[in-house]
């Protein structure tokens, strides 16, 4: 019945679902309090109680359930558009916001708009697995630039190499999952002129696309510089996902740089494209209440603590890991070569980690910490026992 | 910058377009309240009341803005599998319920789940128009069964005709959009014996994909039958959008039948479709609205009486039009040949009709009446004095 393609994905997707079930089975052996599980990427933290606030003024609105311009509402866009000149010093218009279902509707819907069949598209390992399937969709072709530990900021040779005349887009993470690692300016300006200088050599347009939900979880007062400086033909895709933790609600925006070349013709692609691939909007009530929220700080000290606590741990206990400025994850080194394996031996005591294989980064595993206090502390020794294993 | 099949989408939108912007344009001329737009299918009928209550039931439950599994919270899915149950005498679980972003988003995440490019698609004509880039999307091949009036029910015998080892589904839309015809129940089972001898015949599997946003949309107590009894490989694709004038919400659900082939693997693929096509999960508060609302019967009396009045009107000044149970659409016969110049004409008399042509179906029209009482009794004179511009 299904087809050909979905069978394979569907097979693969089966591996994760027993690693799910193999969570819940513990769970049920150990207790969920005891079965410490650092797999997944919900935001635990509430989202700001403005959200009811901001639900209850909208309920009143007239045709606030309705369909607007597949774009999503001028108002939200508009509001959007604003926030960021503000914080961004941009110029911005709410022409160029394109209201999404979340980042991953957002990189779906860019991704029908630009690519062909057999067109390139280069992530960084380690990368969002979905990218992937992302890419494939639309009969394109992931390219992986592999990883470039310690820093794990983006290798501007591998990219400069991996780029030819069927290349389409370069898609970037930052603050990144699952590495944590936020791209510096100068990272970030490099980066453009490698794709500045590679369009001009092979007389093709390269789309940077900036996937951007982490992008106010940054500690430290770190700087995550704003990606249409150094780029023109730059897409942002963000979600409130993570930032106002509504990740079930699937809503967030594309940005367009204002410099992108044939920038209308593209702002009609995606406007088409949202359409067309069933989306037709982003979800009206919720468009509603993020106009009113935009300017919204959040507070991240929670996902900080909780970095903070593992990060000392696991740097006492004798793992090698990159300082994370961002999102809600750890990156550790496996301390054997098969990540796989470890994660294999982390549930002999309750330790639910996702290998780095999935990333596209073999040796490494990725650590969630958006996860209770209480699942945090209570894992540490955990985690101690693991490493003791490996000590001869 | 973008792909080329976009290119040519884009062009076809921008004369959808270019008749939306001419409405404004009449708009200011004439004042909105002059112009009569028949040209939308956007539901002015508000939602229930009982939304806002549903809403503010859920705002305090934990999580509720979460990630669930991609197919949608269990709760919503049994709340609607035990009401399909008792209205339609089903034996259905949640199992078979996956929670969609609307009927859009439902037959993209069932055409992405069994399309292999190439693999044809039936449709009746005339057709919703945005079907043909449903398909498109995966690279599969829609086949059009002529139109049959007067009745417009599916002509059974270009369905045989059509099928052929390359046939993977057939979408019907009962009530039609954009005729208004409810599929009655012998039709149906004439319908599934097709699809069944054929399977036979050809030793393949055909889908049934039946399209059902206007299902509660039916007057005057036509049966509206569940597609479920008439044969084993069919998908509903369910949306709110209508029934409850939640448009813009984007939520509603696929329904798999128990009997389909391969059922496990088929869930299996709707549930990973639903990811990776970026829908991730249908918006999360609705879905624990909807649970509460799934037996909520509206109110159809307005879009009733809007028929009625024009059903009527149109018949007494010479327009072929056949009576329209269900949805809020009349397809009348265009009085001169030419549906696009007719079109074209209503203009003239500040009427936005849409053409048969696009429709699949030229020598039509459509009319939305999903429209306030005013524009119904004012546009009344604008249609004889269009009519009159025909004789001679």
């Amino acid at each position: 019945m299904i087809s050909n393609k979905m069978q394979e994905i569907v097979a693969g997707n089966s591996m994760i679902r027993a690693m799910f079930e193999e969570g819940k089975r513990l769970a049920e052996i150990h207790g969920a309090e005891n079965v410490y599980d650092f797999s997944l990427g919900n935001p635990n933290v509430p989202p700001p109680t403005q959200i009811i606030d901001a639900i209850n003024n909208t309920l009143s609105s007239p045709d606030i359930h309705g369909y607007m311009n597949n774009s999503g509402f001028e108002s939200t866009r508009t509001a959007i558009a604003n926030s960021l000149n503000k914080r961004y010093s941009q110029s911005l218009t709410e022409k160029e916001i394109v209201m999404a279902v979340g980042a991953a509707g957002a990189i779906n819907v860019i991704l029908k708009s630009i690519l062909n069949p057999n067109d390139e598209v280069i992530v960084f390992a380690p990368y969002f697995v979905e990218y992937k399937h992302y890419v494939a969709n639309f009969d394109g072709k992931l390219v992986i630039v592999p990883p470039n530990p310690p820093s794990f900021l983006p290798d501007l040779d591998g990219l400069s190499s991996a780029i030819n005349t069927n290349t389409k887009a370069v898609i970037i993470n930052t603050p990144n999952n699952p590495t944590g690692v936020v791209y510096d300016s100068e990272t970030l300006r490099q980066l453009g002129e490698v794709l500045s200088a590679k369009e001009k050599e092979l007389g093709i347009s390269i789309c940077l696309i900036s996937d951007e939900p982490y992008r106010e979880i940054a500690y430290d007062n770190i700087d995550v510089p704003c990606v249409l400086n150094f780029y023109h033909n730059t897409f942002i895709a963000y979600s409130y996902s993570k930032s106002l933790s509504l990740p079930g609600e699937r809503i967030g925006y594309i940005c367009v740089n204002p410099s992108m070349v044939h920038k209308e013709t593209v702002l009609s692609a995606l406007n088409v494209a949202t359409r067309i691939l069933g989306f037709v909007n982003a979800p009206s009530l919720f468009q509603k209440v993020i106009e009113q929220l935009v300017d919204t700080e959040i507070d991240i000290t929670f996902y900080k603590e909780n970095r903070d606590i593992l990060y000392n741990h696991f740097t006492s206990i004798g793992l090698e890991c990159t300082y994370p400025a961002g999102a809600f994850y750890l990156f550790p080194k496996s301390p054997i070569s098969d990540d796989k394996q470890f994660c294999q031996d982390a549930k002999k005591f309750n330790l639910l980690l996702v290998p780095g294989s999935g990333f596209g980064c073999p040796g490494y595993f990725r650590v969630s910490y958006c996860v209770s206090r209480n699942t945090v502390i209570n894992s540490l020794d955990a985690f101690t026992q693991l490493m003791n294993t490996y000590k001869n």
